[in-house]
């Protein structure tokens, strides 16, 4: 077995406890994959200060349990605004995981993106570089145009995938279907504003199974990137778009984590 | 003394103790008000679903803390925006409080509405209704034009008061100073959105000693009353607008609250 590399993180067991009840069981009982929502905000509902720039919100704790998250779901999901705002490495730096002290790619999620444009550059990716590392997975793809044959051909070879689904914007319920039957039974979905406001609205809500949010305790201001779904009416009332329950606040570092389930 | 009554709140010994910290010392260090900043949100950092529109979000447990927080300051101000909308009683409904089983007005503290335009039906209020009932101080009103003479005959009978203050917007540090000049030595600022957005630029953070917020687990959508401050710019590159310090998260039934003291 390889040793620990440098970078790796340590979340301990007693901050893992609390965050247990929310997370995929290890025998699902539908075949869409269990979706969680995860997310880090300021104060004012914000992901980051402006479009396309990342913001660093959350303290070290915060960043450890991410990757705790990460190390249990399937897969991660993130919008191309993200991919290309941020260059993520979307794998799993936990201590003990694959490319991190542990053997093969064990424990390491698959990276998706949904890119309907194909806008973004995988192949300079840090993704793919981690793929080929083989610290992390290679991605998968979801469009609604081809793929470029270069890219598809990398793609598979690492083992990574696409996924031609319909028109943008692609329905959501489609969309897992599909991961469900690429086997993903679990999908952390991470961001950013488009996605996370998509996932939070009526049309949606009701397959998300849990929802972990991170609060910092500070003041973004306007412009940012924010998590605000479009507004609810019925009958011309407006009404909460939604509203968590068997909901439990962990403090953390400076932070709290916020942990519940959607009310249907 | 008189009895506990009906409507009368409780907020127990164990809630109150993570908050003592956060509240005005009984030996202030300066002439002006301490001021706390006290509202709460939803995750999208809404007060309310539209403006002018009362919104329940936090829950009972909330609600006596709220009470307690009244029963800990000399005064309590909102902006004319709220006084219209939500017609509050302003006073403070805890048990043992001048009014709710204590003496006289023991506890309660004054309630200051600023209203440049003296827009607010004082006369007809609920908080002016609980101050004959001698359930509640009278209010005072800060405005930047004069009083009407009946008004100000009523205010003074009952013991209120009002401040005609320079053209609106008023700037806040001369507000602070009129209110320490007229004997109050700590102010709890509840809302709406514009008296906290405002308070929480970089050009009045300063004035603020501490801050509690409530966060309820509910997404309430676009289109709210948005705590949001204007953004930061400094030599061309965004900022976070303000920061906690010395933060605690104490979870009270479903919702958080945050207790913090400005980073300066
Ligand atoms: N604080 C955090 O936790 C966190 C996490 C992640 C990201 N972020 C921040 O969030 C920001 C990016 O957010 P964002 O809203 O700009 O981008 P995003 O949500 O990551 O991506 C949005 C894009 O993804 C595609 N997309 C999303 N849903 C789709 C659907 N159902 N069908 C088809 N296409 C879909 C669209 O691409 P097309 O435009 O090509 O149609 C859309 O414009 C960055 O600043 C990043 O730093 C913060
Ligand atoms: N969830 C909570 O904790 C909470 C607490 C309080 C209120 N609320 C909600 O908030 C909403 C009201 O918020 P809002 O933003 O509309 O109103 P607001 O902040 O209560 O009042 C705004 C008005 O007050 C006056 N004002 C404020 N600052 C001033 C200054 N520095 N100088 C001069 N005048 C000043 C102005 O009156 P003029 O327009 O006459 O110039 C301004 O339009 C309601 O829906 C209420 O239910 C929620």
């Amino acid at each position: 077995m390889a040793l620990p590399t440098r970078d790796a993180l340590t979340f301990p067991d007693s901050q893992r406890q609390p965050i247990v009840p929310y997370l995929p069981s290890s025998s699902p009982s539908s075949s869409k994959p269990f979706v969680t929502l995860t997310f880090a905000t300021s104060l004012d509902s914000n992901l980051s200060l402006s479009p396309g720039v990342q913001t660093a919100l959350s303290g070290p704790e915060s960043k450890a349990m991410t990757h705790y998250l990460r190390s249990e779901h399937q897969s991660i999901l993130v919008g191309v605004g993200t991919a290309i705002a941020d260059n993520p490495s979307l794998n799993c730096r936990l201590e003990g995981v694959g490319g991190y002290g542990g053997e093969g790619l064990s424990g390491q999620p698959a990276p998706i993106v949904v890119d309907p444009r194909a806008r973004w550059d995988v192949q300079r990716s840090k993704c793919m570089k981690l793929a080929r590392e083989k610290r992390g997975r290679a991605p998968w793809l979801v469009t609604s145009t081809p793929v470029p044959h270069e890219t598809a051909h990398t793609l598979e070879t690492l083992n990574g995938g696409f996924l031609h689904l319909g028109e943008s914007p692609i329905d959501w319920r489609v969309l897992l279907r599909h991961l469900g039957m690429q086997g993903f039974r679990s999908v952390m979905i991470e961001g950013g504003g488009t996605v996370i406001n998509d996932l939070l609205s009526p049309q949606y809500f009701d397959l998300v199974d849990s929802v972990i949010v991170t609060i910092a305790p500070t003041w973004l201001g306007k412009g940012g990137v924010q998590i605000c779904p479009h507004q609810r009416t019925e009958n011309g009332v407006r009404l909460p778009v939604g509203r968590l329950k068997d909901v439990k606040w962990v403090p953390l570092g400076e932070d709290v984590v916020l942990c519940g389930r959607p009310e249907r």
